[in-house]
């Protein structure tokens, strides 16, 4: 297969992970013998500085012309204190989700065995979870109206969405669960929020399309505890923009570290796999960045495409490397010299030559 | 001292819990030598079936006349399920929070020695856990205007703030975090919401009153995890309405039992005292709602009249109640017939008898 892949670095620890992505891709590629082409665009703070724009138009003429985009991490410790700043690297990615209609974040919450115990949650509490969170990306109170009165003394945001694009994002998420346990949770604050109602009504509606699939509805506050005190009971959560961030962030505190969340960000005509840790600003360029997310990302990706062995073969190396202690510090008790670097080298090696990698 | 409390019990397991609150500031009279008389009235679910109205205006009137309020729980399923509904019962809640311009919302969120093995975290990650979260309570997107279009097809709420609304209740946080640990951890999403910047803005500019407290900033999806992989980085967190409800809600995970999670709501001219948990229709007049909620809600009631003996010897009657596991289901794995009432009497038996209440 002839994949033309957009990479996007951004800010932060995004590039040492991505090159790390960037590099097993490849070696699937050869691998397999498929021909995957790379492009590197500016986005976030980096971008900001080259050009005074979060997302250059040349960006998002890479984007559009590629098959997929690989993106990194965007934020900067300068613009995080300083509300003042009108220019924001976040809204690089924003603009991007925004532009390429990228609706549905798609977010797999997964225990892994050899990682049990690095949780700060009890081991018998999350033995076994396995979610996926569909949060819709491209509207809610992320995109809607905002406002500051000239005096500075009042400022607003609108959280509006409308029957589409509950329909369109719920409409994945039963099929999922189909797919699945059956069950699908959706998340909301409907006894206080007219959005969360407008969203509890169309998902409702579509229900009886999905006769197999148990729906439930969770309001939010309620979820952020349940998803920490019983996970298991989760296989499917759908829920809009906002707190789908709150909900997918607490949830790597099941999996016992944000380095090993990926996600696939997916729309009618585009599909981006991101990390969805940040840029973590002050562990750049020092080694200790966990590139597993932006792997796994990549193996999401090869799913997307259909590449079902190659993405399976990824995260076998995914595993291996958990089991043999081959990981970054915010895993490692047992190493203390593992770099982002090695974690990717490890798992080239093993894509290259599954059934010979091992410690050395 | 003579106090004048407003009594409502609401909906689900309120009454039953708020019962045992009333028995104990009775027993709390009688051995301090106060007056408090208690005025019943109605709010949520409760109210609706009576009135119509969820909050009565006779039930406004008695609460602007107390010295103080004591809330129970409000919420009905049949309402959850329905979000067609146009009268609800947290509409009750909301317009008594509004009308009394109860603006902060104190939730303190302690890990008890007796409970560390109930949480599902694990003990060493929450013992000596003691958060105090400052949620803003009459603004936000709670009380921000609603719309539904005609055709029921585009639904939105506002979040606005006013300089006024964050500076208030930031002063409140800062004298508090004085009194404490000294550090303040404002939550927010600057990076993407107006109104976070606001908050940013405000809390950053009132910084230099404090000298002493040190001031750090979190993004809502990062502190809803740091929570619970690391709760004693916390001393004061500051943050707007809806983000409150999640993360201290979120935080109940930590004390073992959201059944334990008081809290006080204060303005300038009232005060109102309700624990976080909700109506749990399900669990009602089965004998199995945890009442210390409550009856630490009446303790924070006593400590805003100054009543520090009395506020210290219910949460002693507490403690003990946990040692010697006088506590119903959600937190006993020893005794199986401890009901809602039993643990009521304990606390009542132990406030008239200090030195002589054992387990019997
Ligand atoms: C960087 C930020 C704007 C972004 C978001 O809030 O969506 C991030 O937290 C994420 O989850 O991808
Ligand atoms: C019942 C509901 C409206 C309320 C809220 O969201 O404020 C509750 O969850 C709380 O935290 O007091």
């Amino acid at each position: 297969m002839k994949l033309n892949i957009a990479v996007l670095p951004g800010d932060g620890i995004g590039p040492e992970v991505i090159a790390q992505a960037v590099k097993v891709l490849k070696a699937i590629a050869m691998e397999f013998n498929h021909v995957f082409t790379f492009h590197n665009a500016l986005v976030g703070a980096c971008a900001i500085d080259k050009s005074g724009d979060p997302l250059p138009e040349e960006t998002i003429s890479i984007c559009k012309k590629a098959d997929a985009i690989l993106f990194g991490a965007i934020g900067k410790t300068s613009y995080d204190l300083d509300p003042y700043a009108k220019v924001r690297p976040e809204q690089g990615l924003l603009k991007l989700r925004k532009t390429l209609d990228l609706y549905a974040n798609i977010r797999p919450v997964i225990a892994y065995e050899d990682l049990l115990t690095k949780s700060s949650l009890k081991k018998t509490q999350i033995k076994d979870t396995d979610i996926l969170i569909y949060r819709e990306l491209t509207s809610g109170i992320y995109f809607g109206e905002k406002t500051l009165s000239e005096d500075g003394n009042i400022a607003s945001d609108i959280c509006e969405y409308t029957r589409d694009e509950v329909e369109r994002i719920a409409h994945l998420a039963f099929k999922a669960a189909q797919s699945r346990k059956r069950k699908l949770t959706l998340v909301d604050k409907a006894n206080v929020l007219e959005s969360s109602r407008l969203w509890r009504r169309v998902v409702q509606e579509l229900a009886p399309q999905y006769p197999d699939v148990k729906l439930r509805y969770m309001y939010i506050d309620n979820a952020a505890m349940e998803l920490i005190i019983n996970p298991k009971q989760f296989d499917v959560i759908l829920t809009e923009n906002m707190f789908g961030d709150i909900l997918s962030e607490e949830a790597s505190v099941i999996v016992g570290s944000i380095g090993l969340l990926a996600s696939a960000s997916i729309g009618k005509d585009h599909a981006m796999f991101e990390p969805i840790h940040g840029a973590y600003t002050k562990a750049a360029n020092k080694g200790i960045a966990n590139p597993i997310a932006s792997i796994l990302s990549a193996a999401m990706l090869l799913d997307h495409f259909g590449l079902d062995d190659e993405a399976a073969l990824i995260r076998e190396a995914v595993d291996k490397s958990l089991k043999l202690h081959i990981t970054t510090p915010d895993l490692n008790t047992k190493y203390d010299n593992i770099t982002t670097t090695k974690v990717g080298d490890f798992i080239e090696d093993f894509i290259n030559n599954p059934d010979e990698t091992n410690l050395n």
